[in-house]
């Protein structure tokens, strides 16, 4: 039998209600006669309430301790889903992070996955057994309870998968799929078909919140596809993430339109500076999702916001290591393709529309599989929709 | 340094007003220079409501899965008071059942400790770490997550002290002692000062339910004793349990004043049967707080409500294994004491107070420390009244 790994996120588990619809489809699937694991993230806003507990004790909780508190989340929802699906008279059984041989690095409350030795589900899934797994977590080598961070159950999902080797990985959200531009900030953005995953870990990196980061990278090393899906939606189609050269969009791209998504980040530290610059570097290295142009010379950075633990600390810390180190806020605005930076023809289109439509940039990143410009806050939904319009509808 | 293992319960920990209080006073004792394990139950009404969300996913839930739902209440507790103690500039740290090394049988939500290996926890009280424990849980030989049942944490701590060697272990709950009967029945019932973890566990066998009586158990077999404390009153003096022999009251019983305690239970089904004996004293054996007496002519035998799963089925199933096999309602009053049973003077004066009270007893068990009577639901208020009268406070 095929085996299929799902992954049902908290808004999809947000009260008992839509866990119940949630037993529904998991043992709809299992009657199409798939082998079947279900990863689970916290129900609804649970984890909030326990870190709003956290906060009302001490201001600044121990990540360890946090850890320790947040695992539970999961463990509530995987319990209470393999109860609703004995009720509807499948065997199930829920494991945790570290009964599923999810083995992390030490680092608590944003844990990489280093190992997973799932011999457990297997033997579960033998028996027959649908198996429930707590996502966004694991144990460290240490034997400690560790967090895997933002996203981290889209993680857990595509380990176990790429561990098992399934046939493919299903996640659950609110939304059905991944659309070329956030439909918030561009009112006409459309659903995608299908990207690469090298394309969807780009979106992730610049913005885009549908699917984690760390998860695309594990389903791309493994040769994994990936669906998007809407909880909602009964059949719904939703956006596959396959590797390149998969499907007929390559053709596209050969065909000179490599641009497929844009994406956007509304808050972030723009940090530039031509002295002291191997400090500054130093400084702002450890944060992956920085766009970065570091010299000797020069240095010109954006950080996300949302990945700062302490903005106004980090800005303290950079204007303390030079007089000419200047940090402000602003946007990030981006163009995602399979070798979008290797097409100037619509880097300089893009810019000319910005500059009709009287948009200011700070500075252009020009990378492999995407465009970047840095622009004021307050412009980043207008030049979303100017790239949108000019390289993705067009 | 001394090694101190101290327990506080839900209502302890009911919100977290009265955690932060708890690590104030875990925070004093440490100053007193001792070291400390400190085991906590749920927060208040956690565990009834994690309970509730499973009865409404499915009536009867499987153990195994509420085992793996219900353990996430001690862990928020025990999170949420390391937090706290750090807060106040102490270092602690929280472990799990598991990491304690508590291992259990396998039999999911009423799991026995068999063997309790508290490396971790040695390590860390070496590290000069106060250390926090999830009650009520371990993990049983097959490594999955079990609970212990009612009074599971007091277990839990017990178990440890003896497995460290602890000098005492103090049970911190809402009421600030052992009463010599329960203070809501008997008006003018008193705390006891002292009393042997033999009495306590028949008082914990005939329904006081101040400490559970695999805990008193426990501490018996390792010697250790067991201060039974209020969290509320500052210096509570509270309640010893030791070995027997300990104190003085073992010259008041040579005096010939066994009786130390009455205690009662209010609601448990009588049964009697004069053919199929044999299988009636088979299907009631599970019991361990059955009061019965088994012989090839007859059986007679009171069964707590409280401890059947389901008293209609077992109702039924009694009644079908023979024509005149009788079950009622019946309530237990009981005069526990070292020695108890061996003085019939104190059976006769009870007796003979019962019937001039006009309150018909069923009938009357005679054990090694305790005298139980068996009578209607209805009298079990004004028995156990008229034996504290007589047995205890005369």
């Amino acid at each position: 039998m095929s085996l299929l790994v799902q992954k049902f996120g908290g808004s999809s588990l947000a009260d008992l209600q839509k866990l119940q619809a949630v037993a529904d489809r998991v043992v709809a699937t299992r009657a199409r006669g798939h082998d079947l694991v279900v990863v689970v993230s916290a129900m609804g806003r649970t984890t909030d309430e326990l870190l709003g507990m956290a906060r009302d004790v001490v201001g600044a909780p121990s990540r360890r301790e946090l850890d320790m508190l947040l695992s539970v989340g999961e463990r509530i929802s995987m319990a209470l889903l393999s109860m609703a699906i004995h009720a509807r008279g499948h065997e199930a059984i829920s494991l945790t992070g570290s009964q599923c041989g999810i083995i992390t690095t030490h680092s608590h409350s944003n844990a990489r996955i280093m190992d997973v030795r799932p011999f457990r589900v297997q033997d579960e899934l033998e028996k027959g057994h649908i198996v429930i797994v707590a996502g966004y977590q694991g144990t460290s080598y240490r034997r400690e309870v560790t967090t895997l961070g933002r996203g981290g159950s889209d993680t857990t999902a595509v380990a176990l998968a790429a561990a098992l080797g399934a046939e493919a990985c299903e996640i659950y959200s609110d939304v059905d799929g991944v659309y070329d531009a956030d439909p918030r900030v561009v009112l006409d953005a459309k659903q995608l078909d299908t990207l690469t995953h090298d394309e969807m870990m780009e979106m992730a990196r610049s913005g885009a919140k549908v699917l984690n980061e760390q998860a695309v990278e594990f389903a791309r090393r493994a040769g994994i596809a990936l669906y998007a899906r809407s909880t909602h939606i009964a059949e719904s189609r939703g956006t596959v993430v396959r590797p390149d050269g998969f499907d007929e969009r390559a053709a596209d791209a050969e065909r000179g339109r490599p641009i497929v998504a844009v994406s956007n980040i509304n808050a972030g530290l723009w940090i530039q500076a031509t002295t002291s610059t191997d400090a500054v570097c130093r400084a702002i290295e450890e944060f992956d999702t920085a766009v970065a142009d570091c010299s000797e010379t020069a240095v010109a950075a954006f950080l996300p916001t949302q990945d700062l633990h302490d903005v106004t600390a980090l800005t303290a810390a950079l204007r303390a290591l030079g007089p000419d180190v200047e940090v402000s806020s602003r946007g990030l605005v981006s163009a995602v393709g399979q070798g979008a930076g290797s097409r100037l023809r619509w880097l300089r289109a893009a810019n000319q529309a910005l500059r009709v439509a009287d948009l200011a940039t700070e500075r252009t990143f020009v990378m492999l599989n995407r465009l970047s410009w840095v622009v004021a806050e307050a412009d980043v939904v207008a030049a979303a929709n100017v790239i949108h319009d000019t390289l993705v509808k067009s």
